[in-house]
């Protein structure tokens, strides 16, 4: 149970969404941003960001959600982000993805904790400014979203069809609200 | 000197947004609706937390700009922004707020961090639903500015005078990008 009454069941982030629309419209619009939006990074590489920094900071809801939606867009589907997680220094991924893995786990600790070596190493494996901008833009993103869903104890379902189903929709759909 | 090459020599997070102002309009959007949307904490009381988030993150931009803007609305000025900072268990603000500092810094370690006890301690002092729902989205939304600064390396500077103006300003003109 939620730790306040949401006035609604609805899982995960999309309860606290409902409950408080105004924000809710704000959170998903930067979603569909970072996510979606016009990006040198593909939309599977981006969702592998969220998903490792979701699992870093242990919120189940986050991490389950967004790598299903990886899983949905990567050619490696569910087996390339369980590997990832599992061992992300010798992630099936780029060399540049795997730098901005890196940068993305230094974000989780600290923003202070990006080292000048992280970033030429990133640069050195073909990661733009660009890149990396988004890279810690996203890993900061989800220390609030991961934050946001853990803190309030936002309801999060033990079925693995609701997160496979989830995925799937927010790779189709993606994040913007109805308006 | 920015961890990338921002293209502007604007101090903290506002270089950032310059840099790139879609993720930057969503992201002042969001700091509008948490600290100075309708609410019954107070703007000084929001900022209070944001600062005290910050500080947490050890953040000098965010927890010194937020600082200034948190003395320039609340009775006590920067002395009661400063001793709630160095001492939040014996701050001098409402038993309700400090209650709320306590889930803030709580979100600050992790989400899951929040406990049964830590939201009936703020239920007893009054804190309403909707005002623990902000404190926490407050200080989750403040884990992502905190790293999105830092793990940039934005321009940081050392003046007094800089904070004490960029406070004053938000508490007069607010987060709302110019559109």
């Amino acid at each position: 149970m939620a730790h306040i009454d949401l006035g609604n069941d609805i899982p995960g982030i999309r309860g606290l969404f409902a409950y408080r629309p105004d924000t809710g419209a704000v959170l998903s619009d930067l979603g569909e941003a970072l996510l979606r939006g016009d990006s040198t990074l593909s939309r599977g590489e981006r969702e592998l960001i969220a998903t490792y920094v979701s699992h870093l900071n242990e919120c189940r809801y986050c991490s389950r959600s967004h790598g299903a939606c990886a899983a949905a867009q990567l050619e490696g589907g569910p087996g390339q982000v369980e590997a990832t997680l599992a061992d992300p220094a010798e992630a099936p991924v780029s060399a540049r993805l795997k730098a901005l893995l890196a940068i993305a786990a230094r974000v989780q600790e600290n923003g202070r904790a990006v080292t000048d070596k992280d970033i030429a190493a990133a640069r050195a494996e073909g990661a733009t400014d660009r890149e990396i901008h988004d890279a810690v833009l996203i890993a900061a993103a989800f220390c609030m979203f991961n934050r946001y869903v853990d803190g309030l104890a936002a309801l999060t379902p033990d079925d693995p069809a609701y997160y496979a189903a989830t995925g799937a929709r927010l790779a189709e759909r993606g994040y913007a609200p109805p308006r």
